[in-house]
């Protein structure tokens, strides 16, 4: 049996956002509980090139499949014109160890999960009633962010902060044609919205502690390697409630890790998010909340697994 | 670009020994010098199934490709009509990143690059004048390892050693099927031909160090765990000349490791298989020569890079 290969078009065609939110959901639900298996990753490193290969593994315990996604980056490729990111995500059964599927996704399950838990997050951490929202970045996330954000509640306004005015304009532009109101905005403004998603590689804080108001929710997406810090560690010294994906991982290399270190927050401050999402947050009148998101691999093996289950029945 | 898939049969249509042959010398000679990268492989267990999986990546420095190998055993298949073993290997530019192909490959690669680096190393160091071949063991790499060792040179008659008298009846039908003549044997007789290589997955050794005769040459390719062992430690404290394919490995979970550990050989006892290939291996007459090979992963990546070349130049 030759695994079947499917592309971006027929991937596209095979997935709703209910599906994506569905199982990204239940995903971290089960990885709050224990209920997945994320083993360490693989690397290889082409200096030459200067590019590397990640290959990362993860199953959501008694689903009928796992995952094995291989990633590439090879950062000389714009300059020959081609893409600096390749990869594909393998759909392997956890009850026979035949390959189902072989999504060739060009990254696009990467994104999507990392849409849907942010937004998930944020709607579920944010007051009901908070209705402005600021993304920190101008990349594909701080888009998908707001979009995905706005599946799950209105949105009045979005405030755009930037390092590159003519990339925030355009980030803006994006979000009018489709239907959300956008402005850019100072780092300080944007701090103030009711809710706050960071979404940049920034290696020093993206925003001041005390631009936060009360009552706001800020969700960070950025921060995934041990040198990358958007929140500033003194808004933890402030949060009420703060939520991470992977406990362990935050730590590690997660701002929350960086709060912990500065003595910000103690090293079991933490909440995992899956709960969160299962029902209503209890959060005083006032507080301020703060969810550190690092990326969960089980949630590729979830999505990419519900998708196939469309492509492939 | 969506990556090509090619399965069995158009391997099988590109694929000669001689291209496997010169990208296994090649890469055991490279792996000798140090110009292989191979990381720590990517485990996932699913005990509920009996199942497991490893994804192995290698690559041969400055060569074109790298390769990702998944690899799953589930155990209970059979009971279900199906194979045991399934998996595929994915080529990858190691200059851009990109997914070349995807070898839809059955474990056909696997096989090829061990019995090619067993016959070849069985050549390179028995006696130019060495007619007999003794296997041990009657599944698929004892057929491959004659098979591929008669390519290499003129072998007189194959003695089988198989726990099981139908299965080693069946393999010596299918030698003589191939012009190999053949024929069942003891354990004793069969330690005692000019060359002796062992397939076995056994966990103590199948044969007598003392049954072993001066100017004889064994090669051991089954022990691959720590808790495997076919080959006797004191047989290594006869040999003139102990190569491995790999020190490390080899010393962690091979035969040489159980000499090693039980006093037979010292842990620099050993010498890499490479060079041994490049020219005429010196043995003193009367000499006993022993390899253990543990499987190198930089071999998938030279196989699977080269017989991709010929299907997608």
């Amino acid at each position: 049996m030759t695994p079947l290969v499917f592309d971006t078009t027929a991937i596209k065609r095979a997935t709703t956002p209910e599906l994506v939110f569905t199982a990204v959901r239940d995903a971290l639900i089960a990885h709050a509980h224990g209920r997945t298996t994320v083993p360490p990753p693989l690397h290889l490193h082409f200096p030459h090139a200067n590019g590397d290969c990640h290959v990362k593994a993860g199953w959501v315990t008694d689903t009928p499949d796992f995952t094995v996604k291989i990633a590439t980056g090879f950062y000389r490729n714009p300059t020959a014109g081609l893409p600096t990111n390749h990869g594909l995500v393998c759909v392997v059964s956890a009850r026979t160890g035949q390959i189902r599927a072989i999504l060739d996704d060009q990254g696009l399950l990467t994104a999507w999960r990392t849409a849907a838990a942010g937004a998930l997050t944020t709607h579920a951490m944010a007051r009901p009633d908070a209705t402005t929202l600021a993304v920190f970045g101008t990349g594909q996330q701080a888009r998908l962010q707001a979009e995905w954000l706005a599946r799950l509640r209105p949105i009045d306004t979005v405030l755009v902060h930037g390092r590159s005015q003519d990339r925030t304009r355009s980030l803006c532009e994006e979000f009018d044609a489709i239907g959300l109101r956008a402005r850019p905005a100072s780092a300080d403004e944007a701090a103030a919205a009711d809710m706050v998603v960071t979404t940049t590689p920034a290696t020093v804080p993206v925003l001041r502690a005390g631009d936060v108001r009360a009552g706001a929710h800020v969700t960070g997406i950025g921060t995934d390697m041990p040198h990358k810090n958007e929140l500033p560690p003194a808004l933890f010294a402030r949060a009420a409630l703060i939520a991470t994906d992977d406990h362990q991982q935050c730590l590690d290399h997660g701002d929350f890790g960086h709060a912990v270190r500065a003595g910000f927050a103690t090293d079991i401050g933490d909440t995992p998010v899956g709960p969160l999402l299962d029902k209503p947050v209890e959060r005083p009148d006032g507080a301020i909340t703060v969810a550190d998101l690092t990326g969960v691999g089980a949630l590729d093996a979830a999505l990419a697994s519900a998708i196939v289950r469309q492509l492939a029945p």
